[in-house]
């Protein structure tokens, strides 16, 4: 055995320990209430950053929720990594449905649960250690490594695109390494070579300035409520395809050698369908479920409201109603694009008798491609190959991760995913979990991949 | 000055400070919380009914909110008049826009603020005052009167028609005259011809069990939002026709002379938009405004939710929707019927992933129509040119009152419509108020009616 294996194995207890007082930090970055907690998340991230031997450990401000920045810079001629990841966490409604209040972790069966535990806050600890046991027992480290964790990621990082256009010289890396990911399950890994963008609205209509009697004015006053189901409604095909004019000029297609990739990945459709509790899985006509989620660009309305909603009847015609919406988007979709398009449908499909209005929220994100056999991906894949004794898959998300499109766009560095979650352990939902088996499993894959660019560097970058 | 009328000068203070008591009693029939007060105002009725010299008063249990029931039949070969009314109001939400405690009543310039004021506490109080007036001044009534007051109008009267069915005998009568409604504006009388139906229904669409990662499943998982904004506009094109298969196979269409008398009342269709705070007015192609709301079927979703409704943004995929639907019905379309076609409707139209589910709620009518030369309109006409020196307006509404459709049903009787609300006094919404002049004027009002019918009996009936 290695010594930093050894180190590592000899400390997991103690590392639990720490994942559990940064879990019990609800950071919050949604509801100003928990703005101290996010500060107290960073500093304690500063602080075990410290604790590893990190050097210039920094809390930067952003203008929203700070950065945590240091950097171990003593491997000249080698590359450069940065590693990415975040403390903030999302909410926790709705709260009844948690088992364990979501800030007060729980140990059971091998799995801490709690807010943040997997997202990210497990996954982020990992590289901390990594570096640690690489320091103690080597007494240096392979590569230069800088590091930026945020406190704004739940949120779409709305101060990051202008924090690193500033600080761009102190950011510049040959690749960033995210720690915030996963992988496919207990024993398949899985290199993640494609994340969506993300553009974020608020439609609302405005009908008479008052709620009216829903008898005595209904057919002659619009109702709100249904100028915006027409709205919603035209934006939409059935299977999801979406009829905003525009919204797919910019979309690179699915090649066959990417619709093949995909194909390789097991999917039981059915099962799955089971698993949701849903009658049967939809997709956009000419595309499985499974590419539609993927690899096409989608618009889901979050949430909608107007009217009475409390139990019995109430006869009113309300003055007003509203919806979220958030597009997920393919390369090459410019989210600023995407939401004048929408804005100009909405205008386009509002009935007579309303005034509506489209509001783009300051959560957006470009999406991200990164090439299946980039240097970073291939040596990712070495060492997952090394750890799970399998061959990783090659796969895509319909979420986002901001950073990684703005590294690439502002520094032109590409992100390799790295990290140890998996895909049912509740992400911002309740019950969130970590396992512990993958917060041991990480370390020791971190170490390697910090060895693994250390030694053969990025040949081809 | 005749007696009568001098007995209700004198006393219009002490019958006002009777009102405000009656104001006070917060007789909400929704909500289960305010059963105590419904049950407290009944007694209120009861109190006041044997107060005005009305023998046999009787709450009586219907299985839900009570009736109070009364008579006072000592003129033979008179006709027999049933008076309706309700003491129950509408919910006081959103609270924070009344200038005045809803359940405090407040004077200010000749008005009495309060929920219930005008709908229909302050209406309905004043036949009573009328048959005090003239039992105390002529001893006797000039004809046979019954007394109807409900606690359950403004959520549908459910119980009624059980009750309406199982009373026959002690319900029987020629002619009703509701205490609940309306005149056109202060100084225009006005007699109503048609009242809507209701059918009154809730959709609720179900997807995964769950709330989902709207980029993790977005795409492959039906939204729940989507597929119920897909459902309810496909109802309804953007003039309010209703597209649901069968809507109008009952619907008997206005005649060109009904048209006609519609046209007569003086309605600027600018004014009205600008007075409510929209664009435009709406209506079906075909009809105009005033055409559609009087008297063409409307379908109303009155409140619609699902997902996150909160700040900021949560890119969630929810686990289900939902909204509220109102639709109302013009001769001779069955409220049972039109529930049955929407649900047909609903099943034709939910897109593949999601179930949903119709749910009819138990407060509904049927549509009512009154020949405009009806007796007993005949009568109202004569007294309402002497009270306020003009021809009155033979009007339609779109709202409903169920217990109209009901007698014409059960007992084969009309009901005349004789109340002194005004459309301006903000039924079912905050600061509701009433006219104390409408007030003393009703009361005048209903002993000429009651002599004028005693007088001349239902001639034609």
């Amino acid at each position: 055995m290695t010594e930093w294996q050894r180190y590592l194995d000899d400390r997991q207890d103690t590392f639990l320990d720490e994942l559990i007082d940064f879990v019990r930090i609800p950071s919050i970055s949604s509801l100003s209430e928990h703005l101290p907690d996010v500060e107290r998340a960073a500093e304690w991230v500063a602080a075990r950053m410290r604790q590893s031997g990190i050097d210039n450990v920094e809390i930067l401000p952003t203008g929203g929720h700070p950065v945590v920045y240091g950097e171990h810079l003593h491997a000249p001629g080698r590359p450069t990594l940065l590693i990415y990841g975040h403390f903030d966490v999302q909410p926790v409604d709705p709260l009844e449905l948690w088992e364990h209040p979501p800030f007060e972790p729980h140990l059971e069966e091998g799995r801490l649960y709690g807010r943040g535990a997997t997202d990210d806050k497990g996954n982020m600890l990992i590289p901390l250690l990594a570096v640690e046991a690489l320091l103690e027992t080597a007494g240096e480290l392979p590569l230069n490594l800088k590091f930026l964790f945020e406190g704004q990621e739940e949120i779409g990082s709305p101060q990051l695109p202008d924090f690193i256009e500033a600080q761009r010289e102190r950011l510049s890396c040959d690749l960033v390494v995210s720690a915030d990911g996963m992988q496919w399950d207990t024993d398949q890994p899985a290199i993640w070579v494609g994340l969506k963008g993300l553009c974020s609205l608020q439609v609302e209509v405005k009908g008479a300035d008052q709620d009216l009697h829903s008898g005595s004015y209904g057919g002659m006053v619009q109702n709100p409520i249904h100028a915006l189901t027409t709205i919603l409604a035209s934006m939409r095909d059935p299977g999801g395809r979406i009829l905003v004019e525009g919204f797919y000029d910019a979309v690179v297609n699915l090649s066959n050698e990417e619709r093949q990739q995909i194909a390789k990945i097991p999917f039981d459709e059915a099962e799955e369908a089971a698993r949701l509790g849903v009658p049967t899985l939809v997709a956009e006509a000419g595309y499985t479920p499974r590419e539609h989620s993927w690899a096409r660009p989608t618009l889901e309305v979050n949430g909608i409201w107007g009217g009475f909603q409390g139990e019995g009847t109430k006869t009113v015609l309300p003055s007003e109603a509203g919806a979220k919406i958030t597009c997920r988007l393919v390369v090459d979709q410019d989210p600023t694009e995407i939401a004048e398009a929408v804005r100009r449908h909405v205008e386009l499909h509002t009935p007579a008798g309303v005034r509506v209005s489209v509001t783009q929220r300051p959560d957006s994100a470009w999406p991200y491609l990164i090439p299946w056999d980039h240097p970073g991906n291939r040596a990712a894949h070495t060492v997952l190959r090394e750890v799970y004794g399998r061959e990783p898959f090659y796969v895509r998300t319909g979420g986002s991760i901001p950073f990684c499109a703005l590294m690439l766009e502002k520094l032109g560095v590409y992100t390799v995913n790295f990290a140890f979650g998996l895909g049912d352990e509740q992400l911002h939902a309740p019950n969130e979990f970590y396992r512990l088996a993958s917060f041991a499993r990480g370390q020791g894959a971190y170490v390697r991949l910090l060895q693994r660019l250390g030694e053969t560097g990025l040949e081809g970058l």
